[in-house]
């Protein structure tokens, strides 16, 4: 039984700036995809913004287990009510794998319940993401650092909640470190944020970058108890389990 | 240097009914307050629903330490703005100490990202807060467990992210748990969320229960870093702190 | 790729006490291995503390994914350095499931670091295991809680570390709670430490304890990197990754 | 009420090595100590391997409230049973400090359960400690970050279990990051460990550097229910404290 993965890019840059085209030049959902769909036990669809309803019908997501976040300048544009209902298909246990600039998206930061802010820097540097958990899934396969040769920076003071797990911490030439790849879990819910990416660099065409990716849909995937009802707000239970005295 | 603490109440129950009344004649707020004025260093005023801004303008957010929270069955009459003003004061650093039914109040949900979802049922049953943590300064002064001989019911799955710290399990005569006590950091801020409460049941007159929230008010006041600006969003760092190769 | 469980045994109990010797006929260690053989990929052995080095040497270990373990009344007679050949298998990624007064065992002590203590009564009792966690692996098929009629009560304070996650917390008739299903990760080892079982109760026929035991053993085996070295103390890495100023 | 600190040091290099002996004419504990007796609040004294006991009579642990820890070279002269009366009192409620190297120390790896193995170079790199955790008092008075000119190189993976909190992450020149301030709790004791420092480094004369760890033993100080008592083992409970059906 196969993992469904809804790829989800706001697909803007691509568009409008020669630069990102020339490197994803059907958008990076594309890209992401197309990698999946290469995988055993995974099959893939993307969506975009500009699509009706975002491409986020209640229908498919419905179907997706897992969603795929890649959002950048155009947070805002995300209407609240498909925020919405993507929030709820979380925490009723559709795996979320948020990417890079998708850490100030209305759904991320809805989940984190804080202001995900964080620093950054744009000049082409060396990044070294550590392997901090070499038991998890996530990183199957992968070595102990994977090394990019040109991104942009992302630096801490990172305002997120405590993850369950720090998967990888970067290391940037110019001086600063990142909480890089870190799990949560929501509701029902599993969360990977992954910061590599960006529409200007080739990060997506990297092996390991897509490797992590798809390990993490993997991960994903709701995987525990389906006897046990999701429900909002308070349950009467009228009926004592074990006699008053 | 006291630790200025603000006890918010919706104030509805104690007006409309008489079992309320007769237990709390000036309100939930004005018994926690009047305990926290009795302790050294701290020095409590109140708020409530029914007040302009619901009491928390700007200006008594800014001055408050730690933010005290009950709310029942008006969660949704609070404004949206004051909500959001809340939440932004906890995320600097306001600590907040959320009772009994504010599990399902808009501030706490917005911060926990989750539904905060439970079981619950009234018949006065038997309730035995087991501490789990006994290093943990809410619980100084403080034996075993505390017993409530009368309480209503609150049952798991407890929707919430995992806690920080689970300093209190509850047993229930009728054959529930609840995890009672669980703190979080969001942002700077503190939060202590505590399960024992009921408008209709004395159970804020109880000398450890006061006990527990008094310890978590000095708990939660922020002690941290004041050279670290807080601030939204991305913080552009266009010099590399050391130079690039 | 099946993975391989080696389900450890004191067997003490079933050879001297008749009444454990009715239930559990050919020792406890058989009836769990049965259930286990009895799932798609699964192989699981058996070792017993009278066989020479206790059935755990080098080669058994070498080949095990995940070791259960079951241990009362002979936690002294394991001998220290079979504690450490299986306290270093576990760091370097064999899975632990630990069973019911397994908590105070060498290995489960040497792992946590902590005391294990805990407060228990043998008064043949209800427990009611409440999930915490629904979307977890290890309670795949498993409803709200699980009732066991009659067991050992264990209750808290139970001395552990904070878990990695608290999957199951008890509810005992006579009025403690414990957390009955914890996991943790320690070096590349996963552990699940799960309270049921004692020797003159036919818990380890229940068809949801072992159903949990089931899921325990898949979610503890190995799924991360193998390409990250596990060493010990400090590895000098003389020359630096990036140049030095 | 004054907070007890003990500050124990190997003493060994000072002895041995002039370039060291330049830096610490009388030992690495003699400088910590005297800061920390330069604070409000805190009263020092100072033992080291040499003394009868390691200078850690039971008496003199007994009245110690944080044991600060600073061990490299001599890790296996430590007796054996100096390091379980330290890890008791612990788990009793004692704070522990551990500093640089003692992250392979006995009592360390004990309480840890894992190898605290590291990547290590000493080539006196600078080194950026950045602020994880600005709400933590550990951090209290710290800016975004501390930096230092010249350090020993410890890179990860750290093989620790998950902290509690992750105070510090280090950024090395040559391209390694370090947990390098981490939380955990064993027992009812708290229990800091920060990297910084080398016996051929004037780090433990940086302000920064003291000001963390004068923070951290004031953090570290039991301040948890003294009510509660702490045992081994099981303790049987023979009546229930509710009634059985």
């Amino acid at each position: 039984m196969s993992i469904h993965v809804t790829v989800w890019n706001e697909f803007e840059h691509e568009k409008v700036d020669e630069k990102v085209r020339a490197i994803y030049p059907d958008g990076i959902h594309a890209v992401i995809a197309g990698y999946l769909n290469g995988l055993d036990g995974i099959e893939a669809g993307t969506a975009t913004l500009d699509q009706a309803e975002h491409g986020l019908t209640q229908k498919t997501l419905d179907s997706t287990d897992v969603l795929v976040w890649w959002g950048h300048r155009a947070h805002d544009k995300v209407w609240d009510d498909i925020v919405e209902r993507a929030h709820e298909r979380v925490l009723d246990g559709m795996g979320l794998v948020a990417l890079h600039a998708s850490l100030l998206s209305k759904i991320f930061r809805r989940l984190m319940g804080t202001r995900c802010s964080l620093r950054w820097r744009m000049a082409g540097e060396l990044e070294r993401l550590w392997v901090i958990e070499p038991h998890h899934p996530i990183v199957e396969g992968i070595g102990e650092y994977i090394e990019l040769p040109e991104t942009e920076m992302y630096g801490e003071r990172f305002d997120v909640p405590d993850p369950d797990k720090v998967i990888f911490i970067s290391w940037f030439e110019g001086g600063e470190v990142f909480r890089s790849g870190i799990t949560y879990t929501r509701g029902n819910g599993k969360i990977f944020y992954f910061r590599p990416g960006h529409e200007t660099l080739p990060i997506y065409h990297n092996e390991q970058v897509l490797k992590v990716i798809g390990n993490a849909c993997r991960w994903a995937a709701f995987g525990g108890s389906r006897e046990i009802e999701c429900f909002h707000g308070g349950k009467n239970i009228k009926e004592p389990l074990s006699p008053l005295g």
